[in-house]
């Protein structure tokens, strides 16, 4: 397989560059593991628990990345985004605390709870028709009134390199690992995860879970070629869109599988690590769990040590 | 006041020899901290996730202590115990990692699903009538015909030692809290605490937290005696007992106040931490989040920085 790294969109300089910038914003999450979930899926786990981190997801890692490195310039004309979730909130928290203007679009569709939660951080919130043309409209308008600066939910170098921290530090604390699983949508944490693992730990083996309502990774990986995501069928909502232009040939070079849990095993998994390790995490992450609990998963040999990446923890309640 | 520390059951170097003998056993136990919380508190709290502890709550620390501390020739026969909640699970478990039996009186009243619990573990479960003669015929039936030896939930020098590592990791990780709150049951949990953090941090403030509806700690405080509790009546399930004649001493003279929210104060609490820190933890560990979220715990003056023990993580589901 060759492998083309100064083409990819973030290298490991970038993701270290990532880690000390969010340093003072983010939360170093636990790595935890349980005995019980290790005899399920006979073999150590490692879950580093994005549930906890800021804004209970991952997000905030690439958000605060992208926020904190723009000039002061460009910054003080505020930032604009378009996210229905986990992204939309962290873009809010990361420019409260720069201290500059978060513009964020999001679907007349959108859930209340999740508008309330970008309210909360101090965004402002523009809403707007529940398609592609409606959101590009929105935020191009807010672009040219405000000029204002667009950080996009995955495809971007930046994200890229802050979704990587969240590996980083789980190789800095646990070196050995014979494997990463992480979800899948965008692919901005998965492809962060590549840059980092495969930098820090070569020969670490590199795997994506997404739901099998929302397969277009495992069907990109097959055919060679990005394949977009129609017609998404799933309740792991944050893992509905396609891969992106920056994202996709990272994950293509470095990703040696992708595992397609059903929706019904992601919520066993949901709620399986409630009862067992006394935590809550959303749908996106507990498929990554469905997939190392699967038989597909348990057939590979060589995998003693492996990290899981617990995306988020936002469930509506 | 004055402070016979000569006379206690358990010191700083019984705490310490504790950490030491269950490190290879138990989890280090992550302290996480949530920006919501601290608004809402008005400080800074840390939270000393003991719901993440072997068997889901901080009673492994003790049992695994008294466990691992018996001479080989008592403990090849076996330990006995009572007990319907965490602490059967904890000696289960103890005894298992040791390969000597475990012998746990249970009430015929106790949930399956704690029975199941035991069970899983490896322990042999006695059904008892759900008095206080039932238990103590049926352990010392027991101690007759196995020769084992009797470990209880909390009134014994290595259990309050070995709870007193939970304080000790918060302290070595956040040395400079200004106070410490943790639930008061039979008080294990406190005394230990009090041990560890007085000795650690002097003139850290230690506080408790336990039901209205089960006050005898408060009550016992105020009167300067040790009150039993009689016919408690609250969801703390982990909280029903009286303070034991070793713990008392320990508590009387270190325990500057007790809180006792209302049960509807605990559930939105739990709710809370669910909600906003994406973290599981039973009534009897959210009693002391209520507690430093009222308003008498806000009006206190000179505390910034306050360590919470969230003792453990195990609801029926």
């Amino acid at each position: 397989m060759t492998r083309h790294t100064a083409t990819y969109a973030a290298d490991i300089g970038a993701v270290r560059d990532a880690a000390g910038r969010i340093a003072p914003y983010a939360h170093r999450t636990p790595v935890l593991t349980s005995g019980a979930l290790d005899d399920l899926a006979g073999r150590k786990l490692f879950f580093k628990c994005e549930n906890f981190q800021k804004v209970g997801a991952f997000k905030f890692r690439g958000a605060c990345n992208a926020v904190m490195k723009l000039p002061d310039e460009q910054a003080t004309r505020g930032v604009v985004t378009h996210s229905s979730g986990n992204h939309a909130q962290a873009i809010a928290l990361a420019c409260r605390l720069r201290g500059i203007a978060a513009h964020i679009v999001m679907p007349k569709t959108s859930m209340p709870v999740k508008r309330e939660a970008v309210a909360g951080y101090g965004g402002h919130i523009y809403l707007c028709e529940p398609t592609e043309t409606g959101r590009h409209d929105t935020c191009e308008d807010i672009q040219r009134r405000t000029g204002s600066v667009m950080i996009p939910p995955f495809d971007h170098p930046d994200i890229i390199a802050g979704q990587g921290t969240a590996a980083l530090e789980l190789l800095q604390e646990i070196p050995d690992l014979d494997a990463i699983i992480a979800p899948v949508g965008g692919g901005g944490l998965v492809s962060g995860t590549c840059i980092a693992a495969t930098a820090l730990t070569p020969g670490i083996r590199i795997f994506a879970a997404e739901p099998a309502g929302a397969d277009d990774a495992a069907r990109s990986l097959a055919a060679g070629r990005l394949i977009p995501q129609t017609a998404p069928d799933t309740i792991c909502d944050g893992l509905l869109t396609s891969l992106g232009e920056l994202t996709w040939p990272i994950i293509r070079d470095h990703v040696q599988r992708v595992f397609t849990p059903r929706d019904e095993q992601t919520l066993a998994a949901m709620r399986l690590l409630r009862q067992r390790m006394k935590i809550v995490i959303e749908p996106s992450a507990a498929v990554t769990v469905a997939a190392v609990l699967s038989d597909e998963f348990a057939s590979l040999a060589g995998l003693t040590r492996v990290g899981v990446i617990l995306s988020g923890g936002n469930v509506a309640e």
